[in-house]
């Protein structure tokens, strides 16, 4: 079969298995299908934007592309951080926002499966009726299930209840082949052969296509509470962290957020957090302890005991904030990364270290700062060690060396390249520089067993 | 170089390696070398046994198994159930007794770095006196982390803390060539590449040879207790469990015990339960419910809560255990594959299904039983859907054909083979015959991107 490449050859090709509606070419591709939130991501135009509808038509788009040899770029909602979702200009977009049903809540055995276009937000909405909750939130809430498990997304939920890895527990997938495979189920254990599953979550669209996943569920806590204390050095926050996990009280967030972050949310945002002007003045960065419980007189002595563990820490003071002031702090920590942008960052990154390692890791960054005087401002998912970054510094070449340079700093403290945004296409200059050949070269091995001719987003992870 | 055959050869190359004391041929191969606990194991004395004491020794052994293709079957502490560490005749065993040194617990990440040859009791010992635990507790306590590991074992406090594969967050390991890979670390997350970790958990041996693993640690609660419930039938006890797991109470364990498998247990291990004999008379199955926590008061409302939700599911009568009447209770439990060993069983196995669907699973467990006239006791981590069944039938053509049966009403329910004990060598063949094709090739197409000539554990989980 002769090797197709021309644009509309393409999309003429996989018009014939989603109809013409739904294989879109040339200037009927919106230009949000040729990028992904990555501050560095250029637009690549792709020949072709395929959005199937059912698993079966997606096996047919990769059974052509296959025979084709045509590169194929799965996306969701498009909320990466790494420019996983960035297709070829000769390769198509598998787009799966019309696979956005949720198939099924099942609550005796707690799981629901859906499909990869479903948004976190809509499947809370279903979730929240009946008391259950999904429980990975990172930041963006239009995010889709299929991204999620793509990256192996995390977000300030994980000091509990663990990252996408952890609360997905199987997936239907199709392979580059076109077959499907049904990985895992509706079980919290097997051990019955090699884990797809896992080997699946977080590979970025280079090894399959999920076209279902089956996602663990927990009962929703009816009591919420969020604590804030601001300290007056970076230090004393990054210090306090390991000993908060280890109190055992089990916070369901654990965020610092440094000054700069802190300001630019209060001034972009309106956040009103009750700090008088004072302690302000005073604080250099925050801790955010959001705690939650099924009985309310429990979740007011853990806050208690939160507050008591915070002093001793040498918090400046303690703000147990109210429902509203406390979802605003929350919901704004979770719009840093917009509040970044905003303020001009070039770039963002999420290092992650031991979470003990975090105080060195902090410090690194700030000798890194003034070194090529540039800003770094950070906020995290300190609980998890995971620190998230904006980079101030215009010059392409010194915020590459910048970013290298960061990267070492959190390997050399036992920790990768990124905690939950994944390599990507932007970071894999890095990632292949700084790890191990042997495990890259492993890791080429497993893509070639699953993906024998590469179509599976090429340039992703590894060229 | 010149392929090595005699026993006396292979032994003579490792020696070299190890030295005398530790590369084991002939006679001085004691017979426990030769298998696990698996019912139907049989006896492989290997070409020889080395012992080493060092990652460095692990990847000379494997370069020189390699290099002459000689078959490795790594070896823990052996309490494997399905055949996974017994040897072939022209290969060798890698025992990790020596490798057996806690290397570090660190409490500020929460986190112990231990080598395969430790055991769980050894850790276990280490751990108590700082307030820590690591969850993960298969029955057998002399098993080894590194087995563990290789099985992604699992155990009774599973339902609360999951499985080894969500306990262990990186290992060391080496490669069929030789090469050594450290993945993950003391982080509960990352997304930089493939997760090579969760890849070698559960792989029994086949990938690499894990020569360290980080284990994820928590906070030991202080107050624990155990509750047992008898009820009338089986049906109601798989009824009342996926409601004990939705109400939010998050046992510790969620195990039910069948008749057949509490009279072998009173009987053989002299348990004194409290039980008046005239509900013993009525009760046909049980249910035990342990819970704990970090606060005395908070124990007894979930006590007291759990015993009201028990005897709304229909419990004949409900008994909060002394702390030693708790204690020896899951004491049996945990030997109930020795008591099942002693009352003759010839086979046991592990079957996983939705927790919700374990009703529907035990009663066609029933019904194979008496089409075969056969006894098949059971008791089960219920919480995890994770049924274990003892089945007593002598003809091993008859028996095989009940396991199929077994495992095939445990597929079509949404489960799998085994839950934790593994596919090993002695549940291969039902494997292969019932998983889907186009996966076990997947697998069979990773297992050779780690070891290209097949030299890892050859004949477990395929052929």
């Amino acid at each position: 079969m002769p090797v197709v490449t021309s644009p509309a050859a393409i999309a003429a090709l996989f018009t014939a298995i989603v109809g013409p509606d739904h294989a879109l070419s040339g200037d009927a591709i919106a230009e949000d299908y040729g990028h992904d939130e990555a501050l560095t991501a250029r637009m690549v135009r792709p020949a072709a934007v395929v959005r199937p509808a059912s698993t079966d038509e997606v096996a047919a788009i990769l059974r052509a592309a296959d025979q084709h040899r045509i590169p194929v770029t799965a996306r969701g909602a498009g909320t990466g951080l790494s420019g996983a979702c960035i297709p070829r200009a000769d390769g198509i977009v598998v787009s799966f926002e019309r696979m956005n049903r949720v198939l099924e809540i099942d609550e005796a055995n707690c799981v629901a499966v859906v499909e990869p276009g479903v948004r976190l937000d809509q499947l809370d909405g279903e979730l929240g009726t009946r008391g259950l909750v999904y429980p990975v939130y990172p930041g963006e809430y239009s995010a889709s299930l299929g991204g999620n498990v793509s990256t192996n997304a995390g977000g300030m939920r994980a000091v509990k209840y663990g990252v996408t890895r952890h609360n997905v527990l199987g997936v239907e997938a199709v392979l580059a082949s076109g077959a499907v495979i049904r990985c895992g189920g509706k079980l919290i254990k097997t051990s019955s052969g090699y884990d797809l599953t896992q080997l699946v979550i977080g590979s970025e669209g280079t090894l399959a296509l999920v076209t279902q996943a089956i996602l663990r569920l927990h009962p929703r806590p009816a009591h919420g509470a969020t604590v804030l204390a601001p300290f007056a050095t970076l230090d004393e926050v990054t210090r306090a962290v390991p000993r908060i996990v280890a109190s055992g009280l089990a916070p369901l967030m654990l965020e610092y957020i440094d000054i700069l972050t802190m300001t630019a949310m209060i001034n972009q945002l309106g956040l009103k957090l009750g700090v008088p002007d004072e302690i302000r003045a005073k604080a250099m960065a925050y801790l955010v302890v959001a705690l939650e419980n099924a009985h309310a007189e429990r979740l007011e002595e853990d806050v208690q005991a939160v507050g008591e563990l915070l002093a001793e820490l040498g918090a400046l003071d303690i703000y147990v904030l109210s429902p509203s002031a406390g979802g605003e702090l929350i919901a704004a920590r979770e719009k840093a990364f917009w509040v970044s942008k905003a303020a001009g960052a070039d770039d963002v990154i999420d290092v992650v270290v031991p979470r003990a390692a975090i105080h060195a890791f902090v410090q690194r960054v700030g000798a890194i700062a003034r070194e090529h005087e540039t800003w770094i401002a950070g906020c995290g998912h300190a609980g998890d060690g995971n620190v998230h970054m904006a980079i101030f510094q215009k010059d392409s070449e010194r915020r590459s060396r910048i970013l290298r340079q960061l990267f070492e700093a959190g390997i050399a403290l036992g920790g990768a390249i990124s905690g939950e945004h994944g390599v990507g296409k932007e970071k894999k200059k890095h990632f292949l520089a700084l790890e191990d050949p042997t495990k890259v070269e492993l890791m080429r091995r497993i893509k070639a067993a699953f993906d024998p001719h590469g179509i599976l987003n090429p340039g992703t992870i590894f060229d």
